[in-house]
């Protein structure tokens, strides 16, 4: 079988399981390539969408959005080829020298920092969180003190201690957000949410 | 709370949630670490050991083990200082342009290219495989034909196509591994195993 003959017998497998579930179009997408990456069906229920969350990172995307990550795990994951085809890019600062010497002095974490590097960047952003709940509390602040005003933010971090209350920020908040309720996610959830945009534009769209 | 911090708090509560549950020495940190990397409990029950793959991987990495992966996501994510503390390396030939035109040429993935090519390395081989079961259907082949005796498979990925069978195929097998049954599984769920069995050697052998 070749690989997209696989991918589409997947997700056709997983519609299949999903059963009568269904979910507004655009999200169905997200959530499938979710479980996709993950084979975890729990993500039917715990990604928590804005309204309008993924028309707004479509239009994000489809004029050269700066996709932020908070691990180069992330990084790694998202469709470079797919971003750059639209005339975006995907950037990490986590093994930025400055960024370490700033958290370091400061005694905050480097994915804080990390936020505050990024909230300076020009352009659309979409910020890409699978690790670090003190990123999205950091991002909160900075949302919070009009230093940014992300197109999108991806609240996925994986964990025990402060996950769960980090993404529940920004839960019902003003800032269109894709989050992951409860403790799981990771930045292969992360890189999946931003591949199933990037893909139903290109797919959709023609870009 | 500082970093070190949080995960310590994070394995109290993955061990407390255990409650009953025991692991053999060794196996403990790998069960937890991957716990730790995807709050999914179910892996407690899906991976599969075999004997005293834990002592002789920890064996192949304090000689200077090279770590094969099938993704560069699962290559981000191992701790490469910790690797390169002990004079180890982590591989991924997924992007090579040689491995691209053979399996072009050949009509086979890149992944089970990709193993073809790792096969060839001295030393030490730890493969890490997260992503394709073509991979580790190729390196099954590998192994049967002589063409490599790695020192562990991680065999680990995830999906719904052929991802149970070949993980199957090294279930009771002469080589050693870590399984993980069943449909779950991942590039994060790979570069955690490679990193708890790296930290456990850091922390029980003074590297």
């Amino acid at each position: 079988m070749r690989p997209q003959d696989i991918e589409k017998r997947s997700f056709a497998i997983i519609t299949a399981e999903l059963g009568e579930r269904t979910f507004p179009d655009g999200e169905s997408e997200v959530v499938k390539r979710v479980i996709h990456t993950t084979a975890d069906f729990d993500y039917a229920d715990s990604l928590a969408f804005s309204p309008g969350a993924v028309g707004q990172a479509r239009e994000a995307l489809a004029s050269g959005a700066t996709v932020v990550t908070d691990t180069n795990m992330a990084l790694a994951g998202v469709n470079k080829g797919a971003l750059q085809a639209l005339g975006g890019r995907a950037v990490c600062y986590m093994a930025d020298g400055a960024v370490a010497r700033a958290a370091g002095a400061r005694g905050v974490t480097r994915a804080a920092v990390s936020m505050e590097y990024a909230a300076l960047l020009d352009g659309p952003l979409i910020f890409a969180v699978g690790n670090a709940p003190t990123a999205l509390i950091r991002l909160h602040e900075l949302i919070a003190e009009g230093a940014v005003s992300p197109a999108l933010v991806i609240g996925v971090p994986v964990g025990f201690v402060n996950v769960v209350e980090a993404k529940e920020l920004f839960i019902g908040g003003q800032t269109p957000y894709i989050i992951a309720r409860g403790r799981k996610g990771g930045s292969n959830v992360a890189a999946a949410i931003v591949n199933a945009l990037l893909y139903q534009l290109i797919e959709r769209e023609g870009f």
